[in-house]
């Protein structure tokens, strides 16, 4: 087992930070899209969020078929590999052996053994569709229904989908895209003083991978708390008329397709307010996670992903300013 | 079991749901295609008239291979999955088990599951075309018949058939929408006190679902009520000739190849009728439905879709000022 | 059993229906190839005549691998499917089974359920060039031979092949089309009192399948027999040798490749001639057939199909004048 | 069995029928191709050739896996049906049964069905280019040798391979139209008392094949024996020296690429010497194959095929005028 | 058991040399990637590498299965084919046999045959990029993991991987090289007496293999001690904050995507530093390490490869400048 | 068994003949390639050589699988059929019935029928690169290894190796052709009594193969004598520093890619100077095999292959000049 770097220890990156924690305070999210450079951490990111959280019950991380397993497990973090086949990513099914043996005929597949953790797609894009849609469809619903030949199995299948991939290089289908709650955009780094400090760091885990945790225990202990009281706030956060009516104007606004943008932006509102551990949402939680709500949902057009989000800051001043 | 978004808690989107009930009305009009802006709520206005529907003897819903079973189950709403196979969706028939055992052979598919209810086909121009032809086949006939090497296996499927996609991204051949009898298009509602309200409605069906449910209750009724009477009546609805007349002269001057759009008018008009609880279709009936059966059969040029419902509205000002 | 709506009932469309007239007197006339829009009735006409005609015996009706087989059943109507695959067309020879068991091996195919009637192929430009060439060596011979890894199944497939395809879609190569012997024409009917009487007649038929066919028994009976005098008297109606120089000078006129050509025209002016009762195909009866006859087998040029037609008018006006 | 037309009263084409007469006279020539219009009695011609031979020892017909069988049968004539795969032609071999059973593990394919008479394919550059040369060894060897993990199987494949196409519609690589030996262009016969008089004589045949074949009996045999001497007299038909100088200078004349062609000139010079019953062949014999033996050897330039055929006759124009 | 050509007597390619030493003193440096001529001894060079190193114990070398081995073997080559399946690359698990005979059913592919030694890839522009991203995993994790339908092995596989291809016949994606950890170009050499030194080397290794390496084997032995003190050394040598700034302007200079770039700047100036037998890295290593660790980072732009060095290089004289 | 055209009775084509010798005196060389018009003999004069050759003992020809063999047989000579298989060409290796039965698992390939012969591929071009790739690998290291699943067969399989093509219709990618050792062209002979004499060989040939061999027994026993000693004195002759200076200087001069250039020249100078019966190979031996060991090499520019010859004698020409 490769010890992971710790979540806090992170240089910068904020914005897909608070993306992974407001998808791990509430579900009902959806998937997060990371939009970027390669090189940037983003994989390095979740498992580091994976493996931030309290071990869990075996027997509620990784299906297992159901065999009765005891203790606890550190929370999974799965990477799909490229090219993954269909079978392999629900599980496969065998009719023959169900029929012949009255054996187990369900071999389990990648989204039981992400079960309550974290599911990490690099180049979601090179992914065919139906596969893309299926795993969307799954996180959405918690769980994965594989039917063949009259048989059916359906399992628990709770995590956090992450997709990655570069614009430049082939991007989903907007009806995709459309399906992830939220998406950040990664950067390169471009202040030195943080480069310097990421190569230290990296070095120093390298070196050394226990004594750097140790150094960044308190941190990651302060980070686990947070979340953990978010979760319980969670239902009883209010979201005001105006609030909703602030999200469906900024929606309008920048000219998203369809409501997924304004559910998304209650729901996020919600989860970031619970983080900061107030009791109900406001405007500013809306407009603070209007770029990550929004920016994959705007019609494209002759401007770049860069431009999406300065719609959405521009569209933002607009409503502040006629307030 | 997800309980379902009540149907008359759907705000707007009217031309679809009236197509919903045209097609729960009369059978024979065939499947209806909804063209249209993603995250409108398209799946889910399917799946709401479907709970809405009182619970069917559990032996004529979702043929389940002719095993005797009691009771009454919920009417049956399938969501055919992206990159589903023909085998999937008729049903798989495997000659050498019928031979070998004299066993079940036939593993029904998902043509069987719909059986009774709705089969809703989310981006169905991503389907191949044999498989959509097949299943504009089987929706038109109420019955699935599988043939393989001999054998061959015929069972009701009578259900009605949603389809939906962008026709910015791909349509479907001219001859297959052709097939379909009735089109809307859904749009993002652009009303903002609409919005809020979805949001509200939404937020509130999340959080509490059997509550939401119960405040609906009488209004789902009502529907209800209106369909199994129009259900009843709609055999003793009379079509007189200048009705016909009406809406062969509208077919002719918006240039719709072939005849099964005066067909469709004229069964619409009938089910409309049935609805508003009359007892002869009006010309009247013909104008209100003539935008849904003939916006998909007008020669694509270079116009746009909503160049469709365009020239199908002036011509209808075009037959009124002519009377 | 859906009833099929009577023959005789078919509004217009007098091509087509002359056409499967002839090709059920003259079955070496080859199949028939119907161009033109959707929603015309084309396999509604074919449907009808299949059911038109008396009932034959069991015996000799859709191949049924040599079981004895008594009584009569109607004549045979085949839809072919979209994407039909080779086995399932010819049907499936299996050596295996027929070694292991001394069992029937072969698995009768769409052909042998077409034996003594109809087989009609909607938008046959979809199939694969192999199929439709088999499907017209098949017509043209009467007998489909299947031949797998050394085993030999050979039983009678006598049909009149109906094939339909847009040319606006997409075409068969000419080697394809040079095969079929007849073609024609549909087109939407630019009449209103005709489309008003063709929605009546559907309607009639929809709401009393019984009642409407009792209408018209007495004029479906009238066509059964001209039909069987005409095939009766077919062996013995001459074709002088001016009539012969008459369709090869048509050919040569507008320029026809091969000899299929003028073939063609002795055959279906004979058939003609045996459908009105007289002893002698004449000039007028080449004329009257030679749109069908020709029409597929000029070579393209700038000109569309349209063109065809007129060129082998203005061809046979130019021989009347000459004449 | 459905009779054949009559080679002998086959109307014109008399390129094809010399070319293929040569080729029964000397099997070393290699395969026929034949270019030209669809409908022109290209199969025919080769099926009637076929039909004209006298029936052969049935042991040395159509090869049947070593079985031993008695009496005469009639010349093989073999048509390659489109999408034939390359086990049916060649046969297949099947390993598992040969060990496990010792038994008969070959099923023989088309090849050796053809054996001893004739293998016509139709639109042959719609063949693979991989199966077309390995018919062209086989032709050119005599032989088929199918070898497959490790067990060989061969057999006699003695037949005349007989190709066609149309040069417009795609045409074979160089390579594999360098391997046919002969080429000949049919055309649609323009001169109408011709397309007259086939008229007639297909009519009477079809009508009656018997009495028409007792016509024509008596030019047959006289053809029947023409092509018997031939084959007798044909190794001890002398080629002077001058006569293959007259043959290369062709060559070079027309820019052939590589000896084929000259090859070619002396084999069909001599079959043709033979066939007029002289003991040696001369210049003449050559100008007389030439454009067949030479027309599918010249490079392609911007002229078309009937271009070749003329660039051949000028120079037979230009070494005559030299002599 | 071919002799190799000694790696001290190859002429010239400096960067490659070292760059393959780094790797071997530093395997987190990940793979390297050789662009540039074919014929310049590239897997030669591999090769070389892997026979100067000492033999490895048996049990360590080329994963087996877990068979107990004993003694000595050398250092394994792989030279991956082309055209390699994924179940060759990485081996087979067959499920079946498992389960059926509680036998080994894994079957080890060429990354455990590389195990402690070098895998080459030539042409690797050619592979499918999913089996070259699951190299460069097993590359960096060391440890290959094979899971097919619920069953797991997993073996060590540490090896360098040293893939090669010409810019010029197509790149592999810019996300997947920037996975390799240093890039080195190669040339044909432009100097006459190194190419005549070249010729006379193989020459004399041809025509007797164990005399050329007995006149090479000091400088080899003095080649293999360098190597194995600075693998020694390589924990200990320091790495000032100074010089990771220096690496980190050199990386923003250049403009390189991403930290992967100045990390493995940071990891080869190391190594370099371990092979000098210094005790700490300086600028003046990063510079020398600079375009093997970087040229392949670069976003390609108008510019060709060549360019890319010429970047960095000139990036390199602007920090000396601004220092 | 068909007997074979003497070697030489070949007329004209030295340079292919030269080659071909080159390659069975030193097989080193690697394989040839063959450019050129088709027809021009190429199969027959490698079938030629392999007939030319005396009789190997069975036990080294044509390995198959380990049985013993005795006796003498000919050299092999293979002649790799269009669109052969992996399988076909390397052997096929069976584990599941190596595990079952004990029995021999592995079913030789075309590589192994080629052991101690030639191995002949027109139009190499078609073959798959992977395919020409590995029969390269296998002619330059005389042993095909076959490893599937974990087994691993290995077998001599020493073979010249001859590719035919036209450039015209498509190349072998550059680094494919560089792994050639020679490359001849090939043209249709000019000369118009070559061509009669070559016509009357053939014809000789063809009409009494026993004779015509007798007549040339006496030249090819010269031809087999040379050949013979040139193998035995070829590790003696020397190769001169300056010949080694020579041939970098034209490698350089015309500038090849890489050094496989002036190995082969150095390599073929040896061979011929071996036929010659010299001790020491000279410039004019370099310059002599200059054009069938570089042409190939020379990167492609606007100049088509002819092109390349000329630039090697231009350069060959201006070395002349300059010394």
């Amino acid at each position: 087992m490769r010890r992971s770097f710790p979540f806090s220890a992170i240089v910068g990156q904020d914005e897909m930070k608070r993306a992974l924690l407001i998808a791990a305070v509430d579900a009902r999210i959806g998937g997060v899209m990371v939009f970027g450079d390669r090189g940037t951490g983003k994989s390095t990111a979740v498992r580091a969020l994976a493996a931030l959280l309290p071990p869990v019950p075996a027997a509620s991380a990784g299906y297992q078929d159901g065999s009765a397993r005891k203790g606890k497990v550190p929370v999974p973090f799965v990477d799909l590999p490229l090219g993954a086949t269909e079978d392999r990513v629900v599980g496969a099914l065998d009719l023959e052996r169900a029929l012949g043996a009255g054996e187990k005929a369900f071999e389990p597949g990648l989204l039981a053994r992400a079960n309550g953790g974290f599911l990490y797609i690099d180049e979601i894009n090179l992914l065919e569709d139906h596969i893309v849609d299926l795993l969307l469809d799954v996180a959405a619903s918690g769980e994965n229904v594989v039917e063949r030949e009259g048989l059916s199995v359906r399992h628990p299948a709770r995590f956090v989908l992450v997709g990655s991939g570069n614009p430049e290089e082939g991007e989903l289908r907007p009806q995709l895209l459309d399906r992830f709650g939220l998406s950040v955009e990664v950067r390169t780094p471009g202040h030195l003083p943080d480069r310097i400090e990421i190569l230290k760091r990296c070095d120093a885990f390298e070196r050394d991978p226990d004594g750097f945790a140790a150094t960044w225990e308190k941190t990651e202990r302060k980070t686990l708390r947070q979340l953990a009281r978010a979760r319980d706030a969670l239902p009883g956060v209010a979201v005001p008329d105006e609030v909703l009516g602030y999200a469906a104007q900024l929606c309008m606004a920048v000219g998203a397709d369809g409501l997924r943008g304004e559910l998304t932006l209650m729901r996020a509102a919600r989860a970031i307010a619970a983080l900061e551990g107030v009791a109900e949402a406001t405007p500013a939680h809306v407009a603070a996670v209007a770029p990550m709500a929004l920016r994959h949902r705007l019609r494209r057009n002759v401007l770049d992903e860069t431009g999406s989000t300065v719609r959405i800051e521009r569209a933002l001043a607009d409503l502040a300013q006629a307030a």
